[in-house]
């Protein structure tokens, strides 16, 4: 349903796996020796053996919207399936400024000198928006970029939240098959994105600032209670008092809520990313968590009902796409729109109008 | 969609409004006289005259899912709608046991002795699991349900969230064309009904408990950054040091949560419904918000958007249940999820298997 400016063909990438004829390549008007084709069968062996490079050219074709490209990537996909499933997967956000990527990247390093392997995604729906300030640079992440056991993928090129959530949701499928035992997800805390990456990690992480004035204004509302863990970021210097303040005043208020449906009491930690302080304690909470969720069987079950909420997700978004893409529909909803406004008409009549059209044409 | 039995005829009611043949009434045999028929010019003519039988039977037409009931039922409410909108609506929730009829008994007489005309509603999709809890029972409110300028009106029976929210939105129609100027509208806390009553409410008040162990668990995550005030309950007795200590729990969690898009910064009392102490602060509360939202004009702003919601989800639920109620698709779902669950096929796939199946049936 997106627009074919939306894929790769149209931003200038030179994706080429999949299609059947032989690329003709002139070696004199051209410097660049575009990669052979792959078959399915080599997508999954390199995937399985842990290959990066064709781990990456995997998820360009699961980001593509070229339906060749799909075909593929639906199979590799489905064979990867049963040696996926067995990594912590780990949803990060926090506003701009939180320090995000500085997290990230401390976490990332802490991670791999621990022997883990680390992928690190992005859901980024409006990177146009957002002006690519999530992994949009990778440069940002220094070190983790250029460590051997982590593997940073910039977030996919905009499309809708569903399309974005379904290519993050199947590169993770990707990155467990290639032996990533932590995934990081990372979104910006102010869109919609947030549900749909609580819908397909095991913990989600809420970066924090200190105060309680305007930086704490911009994150989402609703967020907070979805976290499974709050940090308190850039406490060092002199912010520490603050952000010790602050952690105190988030675990009252997590008191407040109601417990959530894992019975896990959610935690309040600060750290600081740039001076590399408490990552390990942050880690620790994200351990606890998953130790105790794997006792109470509650992680298996999360597991399970997010992928049928991804299936029922996808229908209903379809469900919609086919209906609100019809021309007349289009035009007939700007004139309802108008007539409830000004008390014409009640919604539900409104309503029914539209869908009488729309059931009447089938 | 909803079934049969859930229309007043099945439940051994004795609604005849609008139906064309005059019953039969043998006087030997019934005590009881059939309410004679009324033409949509009596409903009309009997709401704006703020006649409150009229309105009752105008609420049951509503009610109904007969379809020749909701024929004259949306005529009615077409031509109450020009003299609707003009009313205060405010939404009541919290945990049972949180004291809400008490409540609005306390702040309903409050309003009535100051000249206000005071309608009641609920939402209750779930009012077989509720047990009546939620207005089931008008002698509760005993006081109230003689008050001359009070109506209150028990939850419509049972059915979909979708079903009951129209019919509930549509009796705020009718009660506002009746001169009631303050709707209140009571859920139980617990479901999704909160979502469906923030889309028809102004204000969204939630009536919480001292204590922050376990009486606080009941009520569902989200609903709390959701309220536009919060007024604890049962601030009386040996209750009042915990209740005072609740209330500031509560304001400094609130100031951690970011700015609602209203830019009204929520409150929280406290009170006792049962000795009748601090309801005027709580309506104090109310008052301040509808100055503050009517000078911003976000007050008219939010009722168009809710306008527009209810006919976008009223479309979207439509479109849902087309494809659900499809016996073919229900089967295929139970095989898909199975599938899924089992790592055979991701989520995506599965969707777009059954997504086929519907499409091509077209």
């Amino acid at each position: 349903m997106e627009h074919p400016e939306n894929s790769c063909e149209y931003k200038g990438l030179t994706v080429n796996d999949g299609v059947d004829e032989a690329p003709k390549i002139n070696p004199y008007l051209t410097k660049r020796i575009k990669p052979r084709q792959l078959s399915v069968d080599d997508y999954v062996n390199g995937i399985l053996k842990g290959d990066r490079t064709i781990l990456s050219r995997a998820i360009t074709l699961v980001e593509s919207n070229l339906p060749e490209h799909q075909d593929i990537a639906q199979q590799v996909i489905e064979r990867c399936l049963p040696h996926a499933g067995k990594s912590i997967r780990i949803g990060i956000t926090g506003v701009p400024g939180a320090g995000k990527s500085t997290f990230i990247e401390a976490l990332g390093m802490y991670l791999c000198h621990d022997s883990h392997k680390l992928a690190v995604l992005a859901i980024d729906p409006s990177s146009e928006r957002t002006k690519g300030s999530i992994l949009g640079d990778k440069t940002r992440m220094e070190e983790l970029s250029v460590e051997k056991n982590a593997f940073i993928r910039p977030s996919p090129s905009a499309g809708s939240l569903g399309g974005v959530a379904r290519k993050t949701r199947e590169s993770i499928v990707l990155c467990e098959a290639a032996g990533f035992d932590t995934i990081i997800v990372e979104t910006v805390g102010v869109g919609q994105s947030e549900t749909a990456m609580h819908s397909m990690v095991d913990f989600f992480l809420l970066i924090q600032l200190a105060g309680t004035g305007d930086e704490l204004q911009g994150i989402k509302r609703g967020i907070m209670e979805m976290a499974d863990g709050i940090t308190i970021n850039k406490c060092d210097g002199n912010n520490i008092e603050k952000a010790q303040l602050a952690q105190r005043q988030f675990k009252n208020a997590l008191h407040l809520f109601p417990m959530p449906e894992s019975g896990w009491t959610p935690d309040v930690t600060t750290c600081s990313a740039f001076e590399k302080i408490n990552i390990d304690k942050v880690w620790k909470m994200v351990e606890d968590y998953i130790a105790f969720t794997s006792k109470s069987g509650y992680f298996d079950y999360k597991r399970n009902q997010q992928s049928k909420y991804w299936m029922y997700e996808t229908i209903n978004e379809q469900l919609r796409n086919h209906f609100y893409h019809d021309e007349t529909i289009g035009k007939m909803l700007i004139d309802l729109e108008d007539k409830v406004n000004r008390n014409e008409m009640t919604s539900f009549t409104a309503a029914g109008h539209v869908l009488d059209h729309y059931f009447s044409q089938k």
